[in-house]
C-alpha cells in the first residue's frame, strides 16, 4: 500500500486495504504458543519459495534455507519443525531464487548493505532484547565538531531514564561498532537501549550514558544520513584500522564530558566494542593508558597492524603502553569470544600474550561465532559489572 | 550478507564478497547525469520481472509498473524513459508477481506497513530532502508520560543546531503525522530534519524545536517499539479521530514546556499535520483557542465527526469555538491542498465555512494528491512563515 491509495482505504474500508495489498491480509511470522515460528508469503505465480533463517544450520558461509509450500490460493508457508530457543531471529525469502523480504512483516535490520526481517521469540534472555513496560531512556542522534577529523560527525547517545529531569552525574560507555557498522548498529542489530532500559530497570545495570559512535573516520554518518547521500554500504571501509579513530578518539570524549552531565574520570569511562571495534577499544585504552577502568573486547578483531596504517605510531610500542595501562591499573578489562569465531585464535593468542606480561583479565567464552547473538548477550553480561 | 560470513569477507576480500553476494555486485540505482534512473536486479531464475514507482502514472489505485529487460547473466534492469524530475522517489521490484525489493539498495522506507526503496534524484525542492554539509540538529526520541492517556509515550524532538550549547529559548512547531503514520512518519517519509537542517542553514525557516508526537492514543510507541512488540502497522487505528487525542494534548504541551528551553506561550507555538494529523492541528488549535499564533492544515482530513467518537465534546460547538480561536487572533492559519485530493471536496466547503464566518486564513492549492511529496513540499513553504 502508499499513501496514494488512502483514498481507497478510507472510502471504502478494510475490504479495499485486502484488494489494494494484492492478496490476503497474511500474520507472518506466527509466533505459536509451543514457540515454533510460521511464515507465509502469497506468491501465487513463482515456481519456488524458500525460507533462509538464522535458525537453520549454515550451508557453507551462506545461511541455510528451506522450500516451503504452496496451498492452492498461492501463499506459501513454513513452519519450524521445533520450537525456536527464545532469541531474535532474521530471515529473508528466497522467491524463483531472488532474495526478497517477507512483504507481511515491516520489521527489518540493515547488516551492512543486507536487509533482514526480524522477529523475537519471548523468553529469558531474549526479553532483554523487547520493548518492555519500564522507564525509557532517551535515544538522540547528534552531531560533533571532530577537529582531529576536520568534520562534524554524528553519533548516538543513550541517556537512561532520568537523566533529563535530575541533576546527577552519570558514567559513560562508549561502545563501539565492527566492520560494515556505524552510529546505528548497536541501536537496531544490538538492541542496546532496550537492554539498558531492561538492565536499569531490574537494578542489575547501573543507569548510564551510552555513547555509539561511528567508527569509520571516512564518514560524517551512517550511509544515507551524511552528504555523500545513498550509497551502498561496503563491509571494508578505506581508514578504519590504520590508527586515525584511535588517534583521534578524544575528540568525541572530550564533546561527551563538555555536553553531559557525566562523571568525567576515569573511575566513571567504560570502553567496549565488537571485532573491529574490540580491536579499537584495545588500541584505545592502550593509548589512553589512564582513562578507562573498564575495557571490553566482544569477539575482537585482534589483527596484526594494517600496513597501510596512515599514523602507524598508533599501534607501535604495543607492549610498552599495555604495561602502562597495566601499571596504571583499572577495575575490568574483559575478553569474550565464541567457541567457533573465526578470530577464536586471535583472541587466544592475544591472553597468552596478556598472560606473559601478567596483565589481568576475565574471560568469557560462549557458545557460537562471530554474531549479533553473542554481541547482545556480551553486553547483558558487561554492562551489570560496570561502575560498581 | 550475513556477519556470519564477515570471515569469508575478512579473510577472502571482495571476490569472496561477490560470491557471497549470491551475483554481481549490482548498482541500483544508479541515477545517471542526464537524471535517467536505471533499476538493476539479478534474478537468473525468474520468468518476469518489473518494476513499480512513484514517478510511473498509477493504475487506478495501484502504482504502475513495468517490464524489466533480462540479459544473458540474469541481470534484470529498467531505466526510466525521461529524465526524472528532481525529487524523492519510491519504489519496489515484482519478482514473478511478488512484490519484492530491489536487494542492492538498502534505503527504505516504511509507510505504514509497506515498505519501499527509496532513493533521491538531485535538484531544486529535492536537495532540501538531502543531508547536505550543514550543521545539524539533535533528533531524540524520548518518553513522556501522559496523565490523560494513562501511559508513558514515545515522541520524536528535533533541536535546532545550536540548541544543547546556548541558553536562548526557541518557539516550537507540533507537527502531527496521518493515519497509519507515528512519531517515525515526519523523520522518515516526511524528510523532517533534513528540511529543517537546510532552511535553518539558508536563513530562510527560524531556529525552532519541531516536536513529532504519536497520534494514536492507543499506542506507546510506532508499531515494534512499544510494549506490544512486532505487530503489523494498520492505516485504520482505534480512538484516532473520537476526540480522546485532541482533549489530551495538552499532556504533550506540557512536557515540551517544562523540558525543552521554549517560549512557552502563543507567539511562539504552531500546529501542523498532513491529513488526520491536519485533523487534529484543526480541533486542537480551536479547542485551545488562545495557544497557537501559527495552524497548518496539509490536505486535512476534514471529516465529519466519527459516530464512535469517545470523546464527543471535542467535536461540539465547532462554530463558537472557531469563532472564539477567531476573536483571539491568530498570525496564519494556512490550508494547502492538492488538485486531485481525493480530500479536495472537504477542504473546499471547510473554507467557504470560514469564509462565511469572516475567519482569515490563506490557501495553497497545489498539483496532485494525498501524497508525502505535497507534504514535504508544505513543510518547506509553512516553516518559512513561522515566528516573524
Amino acid at each position: 500500500m502508499t499513501l496514494m491509495m488512502a483514498a481507497a482505504l478510507w472510502q471504502f474500508d478494510l475490504q479495499a486495504q485486502q484488494a489494494l495489498q494484492g492478496g490476503p491480509d497474511l500474520v507472518s511470522p506466527e509466533i505459536h504458543a509451543d514457540r515454533k515460528v510460521t511464515i507465509r508469503v502469497h506468491a501465487p505465480d513463482a515456481k519456488e519459495v524458500k525460507v533462509s533463517g538464522e535458525w537453520m544450520p549454515a550451508e557453507g558461509f551462506m545461511p541455510g534455507s528451506a522450500l516451503m509450500t504452496r496451498d492452492d490460493k498461492g501463499v506459501w508457508s513454513y513452519t519450524t519443525p521445533d520450537p525456536l530457543a527464545p532469541e531474535l531471529y532474521t530471515y529473508a525469502v528466497l522467491v524463483d531464487g531472488y532474495r526478497a523480504l517477507d512483504a507481511a512483516n515491516p520489521f527489518l535490520q540493515r547488516d551492512v548493505a543486507t536487509v533482514t526481517n526480524v522477529f523475537i521469540v519471548d523468553g529469558p534472555q531474549a526479553d532483554f532484547y523487547k520493548v518492555n513496560k519500564v522507564p525509557h531512556g532517551s535515544v538522540t542522534k547528534r552531531w560533533y565538531p571532530s577537529p582531529g577529523l576536520g568534520m562534524e560527525r554524528r553519533l548516538t547517545v543513550y541517556t537512561p531514564p532520568g537523566y533529563e529531569a535530575g541533576k546527577e552525574k552519570y558514567p559513560v560507555l562508549y561502545l563501539l561498532h565492527g566492520a560494515g557498522g556505524d552510529e546505528e548498529a548497536w541501536m537496531t542489530l544490538g538492541r542496546a537501549s532496550q537492554i539498558l532500559d531492561n538492565l536499569i530497570a531490574a537494578g542489575k545495570t547501573k543507569p548510564m550514558i551510552v555513547v555509539m559512535p561511528n567508527g569509520n573516520v571516512i564518514q560524517e554518518a551512517a550511509p544515507g544520513e551524511e552528504s555523500k547521500g545513498f550509497y551502498k554500504p561496503q563491509f571494508m571501509i578505506p581508514k578504519t584500522m590504520d590508527g586515525t579513530y584511535e588517534t583521534h578518539f578524544q575528540d568525541i570524549v572530550k564533546f561527551i564530558e563538555s555536553n553531559y552531565r557525566v562523571k568525567a574520570d576515569k573511575a566513571h569511562r567504560a570502553i567496549a566494542g565488537l571485532s573491529m571495534g574490540g580491536f579499537h577499544s584495545l588500541h584505545i585504552s592502550r593509548l589512553y593508558p589512564n582513562s578507562f577502568d573498564y575495557v571490553g573486547l566482544f569477539s575482537a578483531a585482534i589483527l596484526p597492524r594494517r600496513q597501510d596504517a596512515v599514523l602507524p605510531a598508533a599501534y607501535d610500542k604495543m607492549d610498552e603502553t599495555l604495561a602502562t595501562q597495566m601499571k596504571n591499573g583499572y577495575k575490568l578489562y574483559w575478553i569474550a569470544c565464541g567457541k567457533t569465531d573465526f578470530l577464536y585464535k586471535n583472541n587466544l593468542e592475544y591472553r597468552e600474550k596478556l598472560d606473559k606480561m601478567g596483565m589481568k583479565y576475565v574471560y568469557r567464552e560462549s557458545e557460537g561465532g562471530h554474531t549479533w547473538r553473542n554481541w547482545r548477550v556480551y553486553l547483558t553480561e558487561f554492562t551489570p559489572m560496570l561502575f560498581r
